[in-house]
């Protein structure tokens, strides 16, 4: 049992706080920031930056450019990009291609990599991952899934519609996920510049920190050669776990830096803001909340440690991730609607970052999975470990 | 005992809710809609429709043109209104506008009343409450007010820095607290073209439902007649109070209809969502949320009957309120979250109501005092209660 | 919409308070309360006391000695009892006693009344009603009922274990349900001398307010005559629900004085004691905790009140007097939790009646049907309301 | 960071685990136990039959017949030891006595460990701490200390009031807390057979897992060697930090146990009843509440590790204590609470052990601290980082 940092993580650490506050954190009233997210232009700008001093995508594998973090270096690395609403997207580690460098590093084939995971491991292009459907299709539950491949030739052709899919807009290529003659799911690799790949529109989103936003995408008639398949033909579910387990973790991480970045807003003003002959931090009433604030952030990122621990251990981690999604997603949103609180009416004002924060929070309980789906596969893995008698006891 | 409702307010409860529906709903996405508020034109044609049914100001005095409703009969009414984000401006009760009529009602001089009141109640204009101030002067805590009403011949000058000032912008005059030289709060009122009243900008709010938004003003050398003095001078905080109470309670009212709102939207959604082989509201974890949904409004809409019947009777009703507002700010909130969550990604998104709704709601803890400024004030009361011996043994 | 209560109730709940403060609380520490509850003699002396003061049974119909309280008034009177965990058995308003007596007053023959229900009205008698049992049999869950009642000639032979059937040992006589030969539930009345009908054991309760505790009971061939059946064949759930609505909401209103009991006995703590320069209850950390209780309070009372209108009212309540339930237990649970915290060590010994609340309190959360249980009823009626299309829209 | 156990510490676990399942488990309702927890008879076989399996005392020195497990070690073995209510008096490592042998292995002088220490780790007596005292002495506020230690000679003088004192009853001797006159505490050890050591008599407790249940102490000119005082005069503050902070941790790990425990009773309770078609736990009403059991449990002993590690690193932990007190009293009450409402009637009888690791368990958010002083603690600490400049960024 060791808690420790080793060297290498502290001193990345390190870089990567610097470069947040000095490079980042200036740019967020940057005017190019818009309610869909960051234009294509800041991100550039942003990626540039993050290119100079070494930090672009660090999780991807050296091979692609990266280096290749541990599970638990990105736990370290990641919060502190989180940190700035913009860290990830300058780093090259936001949702969802962050988790489309991970799972393509591990399943894509050699052409399939330099032709699509090169370019986005180096923060050339953006990637989507159109999985979710609107009603009757999936949502929550993946085997809803409506969207169909039917082989023709050498191609499939697909047809289908997704929404909530971040980043199409301004995407490279996508990730589909779609239901093959064999009743299984596939993905499918494919430019979006394609014939029958149309970004209907864009959504409201109540977030506005990912580039491209949430759109609605419709797939009339897409042809995509059978080559570009990704990994075999009725896996796709498989694969969907292979990303889903760490995407998972790595959005715990990323949130839990804008939760510790709203908390220390909350205490600067809390330190300055007087009412009622004391400091606003001096008021238990308020000091309690700070109190609390440290607390879920300290659970919360000891349980994305284990988690990442897990992973690192080769343990495929599917209890650990639940888990932490649900703790971190809940005990962030403790921590960042205190933080509103105690701001007051800066809380819910763009004076304050935080009131940025909470918006593009909201959403962390719903995305990968409501909270609701992970207690009910957690609540089946404790009846079915009853019934095998492999309590405890 | 008794909680029936009269057939009077039983009456209007349908006409209003008829009203809010058929004439109000469908203008929810009217693109004259921005993201501080309403828009003027948008606001004049829904006032249009609330006056050609008989539902304009139905709160003001009879004198004013309105119907003179009790507290009890305003908790039924402002609740319908509520219902849509867009019902308290097209009924021309919305804040601060409602609260300010309450006031000039009660305070105003009959010159005050003809020259502000009318206009006002007839939806002609527009008001703004100009009290809260950026660091240090008064947020929460009142008696940190900064501004200063220097007299001078028949003149009061006015300077001082007002932020958090709702629909400052397009006003047409404001109430202006100011400290005057005995040291004690003064009401002014002024129209907003004099010259030193100045609207340094917009802020960015997470609502949206106040017409005129949120905003900044100075006054520099502000120069008020004395005869504008709203009342007497040095009662100021005495008038906020008689303001306070019964403002806090219709924000109240309107919120518990915003959460009904989304109830019934996520009720809705709940009833046709499939995921796991069942509708969503079929699973328990989602059934657990609308029998919560429902019993946090029944308290909320208890406690909010209770303190209108406590002012109905001639109680000040301050504990009553300041449990009222807590009560309802928390038990709302909880409400519209659940929803949020049970609509999953259209709870994040524009595609549901409840995003705006959940955006509009989250200040409600901290308008009208911040809900620790009211368990502070209760508690006080509490041990100043028990000092007197006045406990209930 | 009034709130105001009558003058008759409000001179009967200044009775029932004097009567509990000067009569009732200075016996609670009297050595003849077990850990099974009031002994006989405790309770015998008691109720001496209450019919001393015409305090006894008053909602029992008048043509049986009582008041037939309406249940506006019983939510006053039995909050006042609830004040003292003897309170109730001194007015012989505890359960199940409380809740036999309203259902004999409506469903029995007169021959009954007269045998079993004018004595249990007198305070001469207790009794149970024996309806939950063991796995697999009826817990939660009514339908799984296990009992059975086989006619025998004249009679009915019953055969069945029960177990947390309060008051059992040393009741006169018991309700029984059980199931017939059409499958449906049937009620029975028994004197509990009667072979076949064998208290087993007395069962280790958290709680102690109740006199005879909680027992395990067995039916041993236990012979009934036909004429002893209660109301008619085959019946029992619908009588089930005649007493449980009502019974449910008796149960709220006594912890709801149990509440008010801690909470005045932590006020009075938090003005006295003192630590870290200051009085506890000048710490907003104790401060707000008092100010939750009061608001707490105010809403289950307000709920109580509501539901109890309905009844009055002639409604069937079910909706209503489940929402009471859940919101009155887990409101009054989180008083009395918060009131142990602020007696400290005091809060969890002997020291404070507040420890003994506590332990009577938490069951109130299972008995009556589980919270979980009621959930699930309410959600399935919301989805069934949306299903009629008789949502509010 | 590395969450590995090493095999020692798992040989060991795997050892407790048996032990405290074979040996302790079916001791549990032993009619030895009393209400004011094992009596000396079943805490003497116990303890013996710990010392049969080279289990008794494994946190003390080598020198006293310890292991000198480290921090982390502890927090892996106490857990296990709390499975049992029994288990840490069977293994003497329960409070008081577990955190007096690690202060006095650290503070005593040699003769005073053979005097004390020696039979106290052989399991041959017990001792205990009198700190706490009656209003208006030291509660929550160690600052507020009555108790006096007046110079006389060459003894001490010693009289005051404790309350609270747990083990009083039957150790062999204390450890006092008292103001000596140069104003500051200093502790003195004493047996408790000396004259003017007057246990007054025992506390009627929730709890009763503590051998010698809690007792109010009086001493009435209690006369102390100055040989005998603990470490230096006037560092009894000291002392007691270097008790506290690893005792609070104790604490954390035997209830977690405890917790553990519950849940498992819970799990196999939810997987064979039935009610309403299902079993228990396949309700997700239930299901959730198991799943969030796991959740708070793993968040509560990856928290003790972490506390651990910083302990055995050589932090003074502080901080860290405080925050896992808080975070494990908290998180195992949710899971108690839970366990009793999943466990139904049971969970409120003694049916169960849950019932009475209920009981046991309430207290520990107000032993060692109430939370709120943690709470108020580290909101101070906070503040003042602030202040220093030492915030993140």
């Amino acid at each position: 049992m060791n808690f420790e940092l080793s060297d290498d993580v502290k001193s990345m650490q390190s870089r990567v706080r610097q470069f947040i506050r000095e490079e980042v954190i200036p740019m967020e009233r940057d005017p190019r920031q818009t309610s869909h997210g960051p234009s294509e232009a800041l991100r550039n700008e942003l990626v540039a930056r993050a290119r100079h001093h070494g930090l672009l995508t660090p999780h991807a594998s050296v091979g692609m450019g990266g280096m290749e973090l541990s599970h638990v270096a990105k736990a370290v690395i990641f919060e502190e990009a989180g940190y700035s609403p913009l860290g990830p997207t300058a780093m090259n580690i936001h949702a969802p291609d962050e988790g489309n460098i991970h799972l393509l590093d591990i399943v894509a084939s050699d052409a399939q990599k330099e032709r699509w995971l090169r370019p986005l491991a180096a923060g050339q292009i953006r990637s989507c991952f159109a999985m979710t459907e609107p009603a009757p299709g999936a949502g929550s539950d993946p085997s809803m899934l409506q969207t169909t491949a039917v082989r023709d030739g050498d191609d499939y052709v697909i047809n289908g519609h997704k929404w909530l899919i971040t980043g199409a807009e301004g995407a490279g290529f996508a990730i589909i996920m779609a239901r093959t003659e064999d009743g299984n799911a596939t993905m499918f690799l494919t430019d979006t510049d394609r014939p029958g790949f149309i970004v209907e529109r864009m959504m409201d989103a109540m977030d506005s920190c990912f580039t491209g936003g949430h759109g609605v995408v419709r797939f009339d008639n897409l042809r995509v050669p059978a080559s570009d398949v990704l990994g075999e033909v009725g896996r796709g579910f498989r694969y969907a776990q292979v990303r889903l387990a760490p995407a998972r973790l790595t959005h715990c991480m990323r949130w839990l830096g804008a939760a510790q970045r709203a908390h220390d807003e909350a205490c600067r003003y809390a330190r300055t803001r007087e009412s009622f002959g004391k400091r606003l931090g001096d008021h238990q009433g308020v000091g309690f909340m700070l109190a609390d604030n440290e607390m879920d952030m300290l659970t919360t990122r000891l349980t994305i440690y284990h988690c990442a621990w897990v992973l690192d251990s080769g343990g495929r981690g599917n209890v650990e991730s639940s888990m932490a999604k649900v703790i971190s997603s809940e005990g962030i949103w403790r921590v960042i609607d205190r933080c509103v609180q105690v701001l007051g009416g800066q809380g819910v004002s763009g004076e304050s970052i935080v009131e940025r924060i909470f918006k593009d929070a909201r959403g962390f309980r719903i995305y990968d999975g409501p909270n609701e789906v992970h207690r009910m596969s957690l609540a089946r893995k404790i009846m079915a470990r009853e019934d095998e008698g492999a309590g405890r006891s």
